[in-house]
């Protein structure tokens, strides 16, 4: 099966997001339930699928929704959860994964999506995607419940590279103002450098000197710096993108969720306790599925890659249909905005710019994006 | 008011904690009413109070259970939480907590309690008590609901210093098998390093080094060593004592923090969302009560420094007498284990050891530990 004509043209305004079927948990049904779900949601979108031709083939027949809307490209191996990086980097080819990222290297696709094994595909989107002119360390970004207006906030690296340095953390800040400029529609994003304490003093050396250069680029980037931020403004409301190094940002990311986990099987024993909790739990129900609603990590489902030629959105390996369908949409709302343009058009002014050699060509770029 | 001549005999069994009652967010009334708190649970329990004399005298009066067991000792000065550690070390000899510290160092009391400013406590604790022997660096330790059949996970440092090589960890793991088999009556902990995967190749240099060192140091200290551990294993059940940088255990604490309190407020809105949401929240609030209880952090209130010739106990700035007494009562049992010279003889041990020099001494100062 191949995309309809009509809809594979890219001038009628179709999004092509490469989906890798492969390799998440749940397996290739849920993924297919996922994009069947995100087609029904988005009719300008189209789907490239990769894995075991035979075994989708038979679950997308069953939807009529991606008739017409989803192209097959069989690959014959899969990247397991166990997989080493460098081994998939070696002997990969024939990996779904592989093929995923191919089709937007190709310029087939706009946005790779992927349940897989994360260090795998990091390291694949590393070599096949190559990293974008101007970056040194690509970044992984998330999405953090917070008491923002936008209920969210961004934060990065979260385990890309366990290192960083004060220009590594610019490009995190640059980086993290495009993504949350076209994936969350902030104009003006207020941007918080991670440390254990909000005084300029505080802190690592490499801290102290990312400082100054975020703090220089404020202006020129159209972001608000609101400087060093601490771990709890991270659910906070004083910043909207949070910068860190990828050791840092994955380690909170996993304390957040494992805390939130813990809370949310505590509050079910609090409820279990006694008939009367239960009782209570039963008239309760709608409010706490108010909040599960709201905290839901399948619902803001998918780390992105950032500094690479090509965007990947990585979903939890645990994904359901639910959480692969809200990593599409993310894939979704990147691509229309042409977040991939403007995110190299951004690192490559500033790139420039702490070069000392600004052009205006880079310069017009960056307006581009500030004024779409 | 002098404490009792027979309360204040150390043979009689009395322990004596040096409170300082200044510079806490809720002002000596809560610390009075903690210490009055504990002071009824713990018979054995005395107090050395310090801050001002007029105002305390008054607190102090009120409550009989204190009568004879509490010796107030003027300060005309307080630390703030704005003052900056440097100047209250060049100038803050006139303030309660240089005059809390000082109990200790000259063996009056055991162990110390302040609500007051952590970076200035944690100065003047290092040039009032000093450093013990054979520490590098010290540290501070919390402690962290768990999945733990104790309810709790010991974690440093988590922000002492901001730093730490392979040996400043290694200190830390066998700091924290004391703190846990003396605060928690664990008699084999088990100790994780917190890293951003558990495979023993990944993170950083000094981590691996340290994983060698704590493993080599895991049968002589008489804990287990489970290797690297995650940020989602803080609140869990794969270990009891989480060894890291200050740094990187500071933003993760804060992190926890910030998100336990956002799913509180969230679960606050959900219950308040209708008139049926709010009858519910009515007949659910002895389950909510019994989570709060689980989690309140002011029931497991107190970063214990460690490291130092003297034990101090960090409360909370915003505790009140609820938060005082928790903080009191884990001097208390610090005091009582004797867990200030367990401690120094552990690391005088291992200090021994990794100096290829183990003595004879130093070893049976650790049986002596161990069994008690």
């Amino acid at each position: 099966m191949t995309l309809s004509k009509d809809h594979n043209t890219a001038g009628a305004g179709r999004i092509v997001i490469s989906v890798d079927a492969m390799g998440g948990d749940h397996g290739p049904a849920a993924v297919v339930a996922g994009i069947a779900h995100s087609a029904k949601k988005n009719p300008e979108l189209d789907f490239l699928l990769h894995g075991d031709q035979p075994v989708l083939q038979k679950l997308v027949s069953k939807r009529k929704i991606l008739s017409g809307r989803c192209e097959i490209r069989h690959a014959d191996d899969v990247v397991s959860m166990e997989d080493k990086p460098s081994q998939v980097m070696r002997h990969g080819k024939a990996t779904s994964m592989w093929s995923t990222l191919d089709a937007v290297r190709a310029g087939e696709a706009t946005v790779a999506v992927s349940c897989g094994n994360t260090g795998a595909l990091m390291a694949l989107a590393m070599i096949r995607l190559r990293k974008l002119p101007g970056v040194n360390r690509p970044a992984i970004a998330i999405l953090w419940p917070s008491r923002n207006p936008q209920g969210f906030n961004v934060m990065l690296d979260v385990g890309a590279d366990i290192r960083a340095d004060a220009k590594d953390l610019l490009q995190y800040a640059l980086m993290g103002v495009s993504y949350a400029r076209n994936g969350m529609e902030l104009s003006r994003p207020r941007i918080g450098l991670l440390n254990v304490g909000t005084e300029e003093h505080k802190g690592r050396a490499e801290l102290k000197e990312a400082h100054e250069l975020i703090r220089e680029n404020a202006e020129r980037g159209n972001f608000e710096f609101v400087g060093f931020v601490e771990g709890g403004d991270i659910p906070g409301n004083v910043c909207d993108v949070i910068v860190t190094d990828g050791f840092t940002g994955n380690v909170a990311l996993k304390t957040g969720e494992g805390t939130a986990s813990l809370i949310g099987d505590l509050l079910k024993q609090a409820f279990a306790f006694s008939p009367l909790s239960r009782l209570a739990s039963l008239l309760a129900v709608t409010s706490l599925r108010r909040l599960q609603k709201r905290i839901d990590p399948r619902r803001v489902n998918g780390g992105v890659f950032l500094g690479l030629n090509g965007t990947v959105v990585k979903s939890h390996g645990s994904a359901d249909a639910t959480g692969v369908s809200a990593a599409v949409k993310l894939a979704f709302e990147l691509a229309k905005s042409g977040f991939g343009d403007k995110l190299a058009a951004r690192v490559a002014s500033a790139s420039a710019q702490t070069q000392d050699a600004a052009t205006s060509g880079a310069e017009s770029a960056q307006e581009k994006e500030q004024n779409p």
